[in-house]
């Protein structure tokens, strides 16, 4: 009873989702779908990535939420195009509710596009949103069974982002099991261990500096 | 189109409740759902409660997670009737999948039953499962504007945790903000402050046993 209805609503999302992609590629956007648990650090990556970028790269914003525009406000003082999509009890974004935000967008003004999902580990990941690349977000105060929990995630993502290193020596972490079931998962990911606290970033401004790039190049 | 049919599953969910929370009742169990982010310490939480009481109540748990017997695993070394869930891609658990579990459980043996729900703050909220309350869980390293990010959660529950307290003096965590949202949100709500890594749980003991015996009282 229940499952033509799901096939269909993906179906049509995927429609979406590939209007959504030629249009952001024809504006020589990259485009990330950022997905983490609530908290994992989401919102202070792309805080520290859009003041790291702020001479060299136009980077938009989309953030889904619940409720509250506080994400788009922390957001917009170091942006000019960030715009909250609120989702009331929805728990992932779709590609209509991007598509909508598009619309508002300069899109030929971009270099980057981050999507930053709501906070959930789970139906984002279900969802093609146009994206070029679907980026995991782990912290280490989650603890090191979560990729081995969230396996679906970490299929989906081209890479993963583990937060938090700071906080490292005070939790319980094995990272050679994280590690290793990240590798038995999807051994072609890339994970970068980062700590948005302590603007340890590199990894992560070198990809997508790259891939700015290769995208305003094509 | 979609939503005659969410109504409809909901409305299943709902039936499907009431009659778990009947047997339940008349069993004399009283039933916790527990809901929080990945990784906010909820497995944690219940080993720790699970020894506690060891000698003192009968705890029986339900732990769903996508994939994954690791914390049934991990419950099972200090409970006699533990019962992992696994819910594929499922964001949730409903009142269905909980039935089946009661079928397989000697609840008239048990004093309290808690159903961890997959670490997810969003879809597990709106499914009725037969519990008695709902219990929240965050902790001080997902941030100080959860509550407010993610109001339904607060609502819905009874009790709210917040742990990690053992982190506190190495995040930013405005726990004034935090209180103030909550108050805001449902007045009634209690807030258990804990930190489960360092056995600070008195709070939480002293509710689980009263809940306990005001049950088997009845």
């Amino acid at each position: 009873m229940k499952i033509p209805v799901v096939e269909n609503v993906l179906k049509v999302n995927d429609e979406i989702a590939a209007m959504n992609r030629k249009e952001l590629c024809d504006a020589g956007v990259f485009t990330i779908d950022l997905m983490g648990a609530p908290g994992c650090g989401k919102t202070s990556l792309l805080e520290a990535t859009l003041k790291h970028f702020a001479d060299k790269l136009e980077i938009g914003v989309m953030v889904g939420d619940l409720t509250t525009v506080r994400d788009a406000q922390r957001m917009g003082r170091y942006a000019e195009q960030v715009i909250q999509i609120n989702t009331g009890r929805g728990c992932h974004l779709d590609a209509n509710q991007v598509r909508n935000a598009m619309s508002r967008m300069e899109l030929n003004k971009l270099d980057i596009l981050v999507i930053e999902n709501v906070g959930n580990l789970i139906c984002p990941v279900g969802f093609d949103l146009g994206q070029n690349v679907k980026v995991g977000m782990f912290s280490v105060t989650e603890g090191d069974d979560k990729a081995a929990k969230h396996p679906y995630i970490v299929h989906e993502s081209g890479v993963l982002l583990l937060n938090k290193f700071d906080l490292f020596e005070h939790v319980t972490f094995n990272l050679d099991t994280f590690r290793a079931d990240l590798k038995q998962l999807n051994n072609s990911v890339d994970l970068f261990e980062i700590s948005v606290a302590e603007n340890n970033l590199a990894q992560w401004f070198a990809w997508v500096e790259q891939n700015a790039h290769s995208t305003s190049q094509s």
